[in-house]
Parts: structure tokens; C-alpha cells; sequence
């Protein structure tokens, strides 16, 4: 896996370290609960970074596999997993790179984690911070708008800063990993420090550019802002957010932008994820002839993937709000 | 209002009349339920069509205002309105055109649906057909992904396809305009003939796209796609869409997209609109200088802007279509 | 004719009065020497400028023709006139406007002067000033680096500061106009106090911007920066750009760009423009259907366009120049 | 060295050999005339093809250093060579990698090759090919708009189609060698088989994009299409291209190109080379504190580098062409 960052600014120091550490909270075999494939995610740069700073120039990556079994995926050749990419792949492109899992695989997300993590280091320096969780896994809910720092989330093995709902979430997930079945889940963010006054006006809204850049990720089915679609239930009177000290707002239902902009206030979002379509039990499905076959178990896989998804959640919304911020800047000369 | 629409097909006829029936849609003053403002939305073509054709140059066009009354929006100079953008405006810009509602009023949607008119003109040519309508306003519902014709979608004043639903969707707004309050609702959308394949596989996913024009939309607070947030209640086995008939699907949780790229199922989406902010009611605010003030209620505005938002899905969901059609056939030489 | 102006820094106060200077410096009917047509070049703007001010919302204008005879274009609408971009815009988009010259007149040139005429007056702000003139038409040719302002060069009616050079150019463009026939010419382009540091390390490079804008002005055919084709005969040991008095250098080989980004020293390009392919003499072309024909002289045209061309250079460079000025402020946060 | 090329059809066969083969021409160790740093230049790709054949997703590729000596260039971390970018990239980005001569490095030119290589594999397809060749070093001058085959170019040591100016070339070479000093030259570029109807009319026009590819080259100082410069001496009766044989004109002054759109006549333009700044003498310069300091001669260089750029100009040509090619798709349907 790599990628290349572009438009990063220049002089920046790079904590490497750090960048580790995201990585870890996406990477499979961290827990018993997720996928025990066993990879490293060491990042190598090749590009942008001199003597720990940035150059200015596109930052190159690479991430080398180390513990893929494309053996595992030797059955996918011609086969079309039920609410995978395979099918609609091949009628894009006409060929289909089926290793891995393939291009659609979530694999791909851990280069966005790189680039956030970069993105999130550059933002704590003008006090830009995030908080990420997970709110919901199947039924499961923990209801909050609240800011809760990362090492906290941490303590949960899913990610879920409450732990009443940890544990029932923690039993459901091993409930339904008996039954060789997955789960869905929705993750929670919220995001302080953003200056009024980030975000386009018309087509390139903030909330559109986040809202973009979660439905990009892997199984995300819906997302929403401040009051989201419980907006629906509400009158006018009720939605408004009211002035009180001076330009803070009494209530956020507008999730921290107003007409597209930024107004100071906390952004918040909520991401829905479908549960993830590999189950370990088997499938009857088709192949590339319009064949009916049969889809056997196999590979290592999570039941579900919501946890993991926090790092790359946080990262997409770092990148989003990054340029937003350096966006900014071309307003004055 | 006025607009350029870049990258439009040449040499294809353009159905004037067809644009307008399109705009009359949106237009106020088009029923005794929303805005009394009377504008006739007429648009001029500056450019890039002659003879009726379409040149393959820059379609350039306007829409002159007729019935704006500026003076309603006099005490609004200095004004920060209770959820507008008033305020982002003047922390982004320093400077803000106050007149009308500015730039980040809904009148600048117009401008969508013209250009939208003029891509569901050309999309109708290759088989894509569009059904969009309001399935809930506040707290009524109507749960549905059938394909509703247009005709049979404006037999309903707020273009709900069902008559049980429409008649206590216009009752409620019509207490709620006796309050001076406003509503929220939803948008369903579907969208049948789409082949497969359309769309981008990482960051530029159909339905990223599709969803970030959606959360463009003035007043919109979330988007799903398929099972959309209900996906967080189900399993993997029960959400996966088996194949049957050939490539079509059993179900379709998906939302006619896997991995970003269309499956040739219908696609599916809801859009969530919060009630607006404009009440006919008077407020509590604040002005630039964080003065609290007293609101007027003032100017001509809907009660519940979904109905009329409807063209606006509409127009955006063929920007993006014919967007990514286009784009697909860059993949052959 | 008419545009939109997107990513103008907001709150700037705009002169209109210079704007239509500028407007008039390109305008038909200006002096004996060019086209007669009498065109005011009159902008209205129709949004993103409020009391004067820049909103740093998009910035609509407008200019409406009011001498156009397009009786005169009546017999072109089926012919391919010899070097226009008839044939090759029919090939195209199989469909084409002949009304005016159409798309492809230099009458769309006096958009990028409304553009370029903003983006030099922010730019004055921090210190870029602009000498364009003319340096040469047909062989005579009048070398010079120097600086002249503005009010220099319009005293010229060729638009080439040097008074000999003037006399011969002016006389040489009516002889040529006794002969129905035109003349080309190159215009010399110098920026003054760009700072060090503005453009793109790769495939943006400064001069490529710099050179790809002036390579779309219609009749340009080719363009050289500081030492230009002239560097050929150099060596390196007399090309090379040697450091004095701090970081200036003794020459300016260069142009003012080293390795695609600017150097603090004055930016130097030269732009070639062929002869206008109208003539005021019958000639024998063919028609659409390939059938020879006779096209007869007529309608008003300039002999040598390059004068005109000036403010044309001008503006584009002016919008290159800011584009990278504010690009350049997304490398700090 | 490394690039990610995107856009790229799918579905398309790789010659891997052709690639190598393409990258051969521009490496440095191929002839006793350049640099006899000794380069494989073998290419990895890491994504985008499978089996052989283009995945339609992004081709990511990576080149290994095998020779370089990074201690030829550590008395540069703090010098500031004459005429190269070293001042300009610590004016813009505050920091600095000086290794390999850094970003601004020629050795990046491999990558535009690989790219360039694939394109024109796409391209021969449609019939669409490239002639590039060295027309001029120093003052020898070989004058033609013909068509050489790339065998024919290759048996000349300096890609010069002519064996009378290939003696003189070589010649003055190594003359220059001997005297530790550079010559700079120009490249003379013919396409054949473009189709009529590709380019954009306006900004975007065919020779504008190619003209800002051959300036993004380094050491290029000036391109020209069709007559060039020589066009400002003659006057529009004979610079007119007039139609014969159906749409073929009699000559081709316009360079295959009018109003920025392709007329299906050879596309031919013309690229200016500086001497190159890196000699093999003393030179005197500053540091980055700005104070004088004498530059040794040291590393492995080119005296021309012209001839070795032969591939990058047909490289950069043959990206634009398949760009507009593929662009021009979405003209209809």
C-alpha cells in the first residue's frame, strides 16, 4: 500500500512515532476481537520529509505487507462475493486485480491514516482537536455529544467511552463472531478548536466535504450533522440555536456550521457503517459467467469492523478540516 | 441569479419548456402551502446553445429577480438571524451582501435545478429515469422505495406519492403555519437504468458524490444510501444482497452501489432536511456587534421547504450521474 | 460576453474607474489603427462585489455587445475560413455558433481584461507592478528589457515605448492595411517586485502557468522566458545567473525563475503573435461540404492586432502572478 | 524516484520492455557523450496492473537510485549554485533537501518518462505517433518539419536525424567538454495522426497545455508551434493555411493546431534548452547566509543535456495528446 500527500505545508516537523500509533489503533491483530492477521503497518517514506520536517513537496509512502496469504483469495478469481465490489469492478474495468482482496479492499484505508495522522499533528499546533468513537454496534447504543480524549476511548476494546455499553457491545460482538455472522456500528465524532469561518459556500459546504469523505470510507451507509436526520422530529423554534456569550451558540444542532461555514461551535457527526459483507459461514453466490456457486469460509476476518474504523474516521476529518483551514488563507493577500 | 454549466455534451437538443416545467417545480407562489413571493424563475441562455443545440461550449445563463422586496431585509443589515449563516459569513469574509438572504439564501438552488434539467434532458436519452419525493414531514412518514412517476409524485401538494400521507402532511403544516413555526422532512430518491459501473473507487465513490451534493442542499442535515442507518440493526447475513436473476440482486441494501461503483440495481437514497430557520415568529438575537435584538418576523417564507426541495434532489442527483457517466467513458480508448 | 472570477480574496475595495481603463486599452475603435467597430466594453457586475467590496464570494460580469453586425458573419455560417477555428470547431463538437466569430473571436479576451484588471489591482497592493509593450511588428523590432510604465507606452499608438520604433511600426501597418493584408508582431511582458518564492517545484512551474496562459491568447504562437531561444547560442559559463549584492544577481538569464519558481528579480517573457488570418482581400477556401468557395473581405478588422493585445498579455499574467501569490500561502498554517 | 499515474483506461496490454527501452534513451551511461553516472533505471510498479494488462485504477511505480554518490553533493547543503533552484526552494519552503540536487533535480524527468512510455503505447493504438528530435546544439542548426522514425533518430549519438549536423554537434561537444563548459539546445517535435476536434477552446487550448508541458521541463526556456516566432515575419496572406486535398491545408503554419483545437494535420512544435548551470569549473557564488564562497567542480554531468531530453519532450507530448484524447470522449453520449 502507498500513497502520496500533496499540499502539505512545508517546515513542519513530523512525529514519526506518532504516526505509529494511529496506525496501531487501525491495524488488524491488535485485540481478540478483530482480525488476527498479523501486520505491522511500518510506514516508509520515500519523499517529503528531510531531517524530520516537511519539504513542502509531495510526501511519498509506502506500506509493505507482510503477513498477506493470497491463497486466501485464490478461490475470488472468478468468483462475486454477495455486497462486494467484484461484480461491479469487473463491469467497470473490464479487469480485475483480485489479490488482497483487490483495490476495494478496506485494506486501502491505511494510507488514509497516514495522511490524518500528519494532517492531525499539523492541527493540534493551531488547537484544531478531535474525538472519535464508537456509538453504536448493532443495537447497542451509547447516546452523547460529548468530547472524550483519545486515551480514554482507548481503555474500551471497542471504542466506546462508556462501559456499560463496552460490555454489552463486547458480548454482542462475541455472540455474533460465534455464529460466524458481522455487525454494523456508527462512530461518533466530534471536532473543538475549529475557527468561525472555515468551509465553502455553495457546493464545497464543510459538512459536504466531511460528509464525502466518511461515505469514501469502506461499508459507510449514511451520515449525518448536528441534529442529523432527528432534525426531522423538530420545529423550527425548537432547531434554532440561540446567541448566548457573545457568538456561542445555547444549543448545536447545527453540528458547528451554519450555510456551509464553520461557526466556532463543536462540529459533530455521526457515521452509520453497514455490517461488513465476508462472513465466516458459507455463502451461495454466482461467478463471472453468471454461475451459481458455492462461497466457502475462509481468511481472517473482523465481525465487525467499527472499531478499527475509529483511526480512519478521525484521519478522513483531519484531512477535510486541514484544507479547509489552509483554504482559508487565500481570503486575504 | 445566474450559472455556467461546464462540460455539457454538444449537439444535443435542449428542451426549453422542459427546463421551466422543471423550475415551475421549485418556483414560489406555485401553491397556497409555500412562499407567497411571486417569481417566475424565467432563465435566459447567454451561451452555449444555438439553434436549440447545445455547442459542447460553456452554457452560461440568468434568472432576473422580479419580485424581491430588499426593504424586507433592511433590518437584517446588521442582524445575526438565529441558524443562518449570517454570522459564518462575516467571520469568513469580513464583508457580506445582505440583500435577498445573500448568497447563502436557497433562491441560489435555481440555479441547480436549470442545470439539472438540462442533465436529466440528456440522461433520459441513455434510459436513466429519476422518482423523487418527500416521504416524511415532521413526524409523518411514508416508507417506500417504489418508483413514482413524476405526474403521479405532483398530484400531491407536498409531493408525497401517497394520499393517506399527504393529507396529514398538509395538515400539519398547516397548524404549524398558524404557529409560525416550520417543519423538516425527508427526500427519498431513486434512480432506475443506471448501468453498472458508474463511479469512482476510492475518494470519488458514486455515492461520496452523490452524497456530498445532497449535503450541499440548503437546510440538509444527513444522507443514507440503501438500508442506510437502519444497516446498523441487521447482521451481514441478513443485509447482503444475494444474487438471482443473472447479476440483479435479491434485495438491495446497497443502494445499487458496491465499493462506490453502481451495480445496475436502483439507487437508493434519503436526504434529511431540518425545519428552517426563518420563523413567522419573533426571535431573540443578536447583531455584529453581539448586541442582543429582537427579530421581527417579516418577508414571505415556507413553512416547510421540502416539497420544493424535491426538483433540487432531483437536479443534483443528475449532475452527479451525468457526471460520472461521462467520466466512465475515459476507460476506453 | 461575460464570466464568473472565482478565489478573489474578499473585502477589496475594487476601482471600477480603472477597470474600464483597462477595457478601454483593448477596445475596438480606440485609435485609426484598429477596427472601427465601436464596442464600449461597458461591465456589469452581477455579484461577489457589495459597496464597492469584494464579498470573496464568485464574481459575475457581464458585458453586452452593441455593435455587432452579425450580417456581416451571415456568409461564414458554412464557410471554413483559411486558419480560423471553423473546420476545427465543427470537427469537435459537430455543432457551432458563427455568430460574432463565435466562441473562438478574440472578442473573449475582454473577459480575461475585467479579470486581470482586478487581480493587477490587488497585486499593487503588495508591490507587483506590470510593463507590457509591443517590441516588435513585422521585422521591425525594438530591444529592451527596461521598465516602462504604462503611461509611457500608451503614448505610443502601436504601444511600443521607443519613439523610432513607433514611427517605423506605424508606418508599416498602414502600408500593409493599403494591401488588405496583416501583420504580426511580439510583445514584451516585465513584472516587477514579485517576491522570491511564488510557483510550482514540478509540472506548475511558474513559467509553464505563465507560459500556458499566454499560449491560449488567440494568435499566439510561441513564447520565451528572460534569455529565451536566445539561450541556444549561449554557454553555461555566460548563461549562468551569478549572485551580487545579496541574493540579486548580475544577470537575469533566468527571466526571474529558477527550477520553475521566482527569484525575486523581474520576471521577463516575450510572446510571438502571428498575422491575424482575416484579411481585407478575397480568398478561396472551401465550405462544410468541402466545395471551394470565394470568402469576399468584409466586416472590420484590425491590420495588426498586437497593440490591442497588450492589456491582453497583461491580465493574464497579472491572474497567473496572483493565483501563485496566493497559492503560496497554504505553506504555513 | 516514483509517480502514481492516474486515469489511465483499463484493460489495455503493457509492453514492459517497451517501457524499458523508452527509459533507456533518457538514462544517463548510455554513450560517452553523458553523464557516466550509471543508472538502470528499472521500474517496479506497485499497482494498476495486473496479469499484463491496466487495471483502470491508479498506476503506482517506483525507480530505486543505484548509483548515486550523495557525497558529490554534501558541499552544496549550504550553497547556493549559480542558476539553479537551491535559493528559490529555501524562499519557499524554508527547508531543503539537497541530496541528488533535490526536487529540483532533472533526475525526476525518469518518471515523466514511465508515464510518457505507457501513454504512447495507448496512443499507437489509435494511430497516433511521435517524431522527436535534436534540431539544434549551440549554433548548429538542422532546419526540418520532417517525420524521422526513432531507429533513424537513435543512430545519431546527439538524436539529431541528420548526419552532416550530427559531426558538428558532436563535435562542438566535446570542444565544450574539453572547456568545462555547457551547451544548450533545441528539440524539434512532430505528431502524426492526431485527429481533428482535440483541445479545449478557451484557457485549456491544445498547444497552451502542451506548451506548459515542455516548459515544465527543466532548462527549457522557450517552445513555439508551427511557424514560432518566424510567424512575426510574414504577413497573413502568407502565413494562411488554405485548404486542398478536402481539410488538409497546403501548408502548416498553424502547427496541426487552430483556435486551440487539433486540425488533423501533423501537430509540430519547437523546445528551447539553456546550457545547463552545473559546470565542470570553478565558480564563484554565496551560501545561504549570503556570503561568497567558491563552488569545485565535482559530480558526474551532462555537457548537453538535449539529447538525453529527446524522450522527456515526447514523454510530456504524448500525456497531453492521450489526456485531450480522452477528454474529447465526453463530447457525446
Amino acid at each position: 500500500m502507498g500513497g502520496i500527500i500533496q499540499g502539505c505545508p512545508s517546515n513542519m516537523t513530523i512525529d514519526f512515532e506518532g504516526i505509529q500509533t494511529t496506525l496501531n489503533r487501525r491495524r488488524p491483530g491488535q485485540s481478540t476481537l478483530v482480525s488476527p492477521r498479523n501486520e505491522k503497518d511500518e510506514v516508509e517514506f520515500l519523499s517529503g520529509i528531510y531531517q524530520g520536517k516537511t519539504t513542502g513537496t509531495p510526501i511519498g509512502f509506502i506500506l509493505r505487507n507482510h503477513d498477506q496469504r493470497s491463497e486466501d483469495y485464490e478461490q475470488l478469481h472468478d468468483a462475486y462475493r454477495p455486497s462486494h465490489a467484484d461484480f461491479t469492478y469487473d463491469q467497470k474495468y473490464g479487469h480485475r486485480d483480485p489479490r488482497g482482496g483487490g483495490r476495494s479492499s478496506a485494506r486501502e484505508t491505511v494510507c488514509r491514516v497516514v495522511a490524518g495522522a500528519i494532517a492531525e499533528q499539523l492541527l493540534a499546533q493551531v488547537g484544531i482537536t478531535f474525538s472519535t468513537y464508537v456509538d453504536q454496534i448493532g443495537s447497542c447504543r451509547f447516546i452523547s455529544s460529548d468530547f472524550f480524549s483519545t486515551s480514554h476511548i482507548d481503555q474500551s476494546l471497542v471504542r466506546c467511552p462508556d462501559q456499560t455499553s463496552t460490555d454489552q457491545m463486547v458480548a454482542l460482538i462475541e455472540e455474533t463472531k460465534r455464529e460466524g455472522d458481522t455487525l454494523g456500528g456508527a462512530i461518533r465524532g466530534i471536532i473543538h478548536g475549529v475557527p468561525a469561518g472555515l468551509g465553502e459556500p455553495v457546493f464545497d459546504k464543510l459538512h459536504a466535504e466531511l460528509g464525502k469523505a466518511m461515505l469514501s470510507i469502506n461499508a459507510v451507509k449514511g451520515v449525518e450533522f448536528g441534529s442529523g436526520f432527528e432534525a426531522i422530529h423538530m420545529t423550527g423554534s425548537n432547531h434554532n440555536d440561540l446567541f448566548i456569550n457573545g457568538f456561542n451558540t445555547q444549543t448545536n444542532h447545527s453540528g458547528g456550521i451554519q450555510g456551509g461555514i464553520s461557526n466556532g461551535m463543536p462540529i459533530t457527526f455521526r457515521v452509520a457503517f453497514k455490517p461488513v459483507a465476508t462472513l465466516m459461514k458459507t455463502q451461495q453466490t454466482i461467478d463471472a459467467q453468471g454461475e451459481a456457486i458455492t462461497l466457502e469460509a475462509r481468511g481472517r476476518h473482523d465481525v465487525c469492523v467499527v472499531p478499527r474504523a475509529v483511526p480512519i474516521v478521525q484521519a478522513m476529518a483531519a484531512l477535510v478540516i486541514l484544507d479547509a483551514y489552509l483554504l482559508n488563507k487565500r481570503l486575504s493577500l
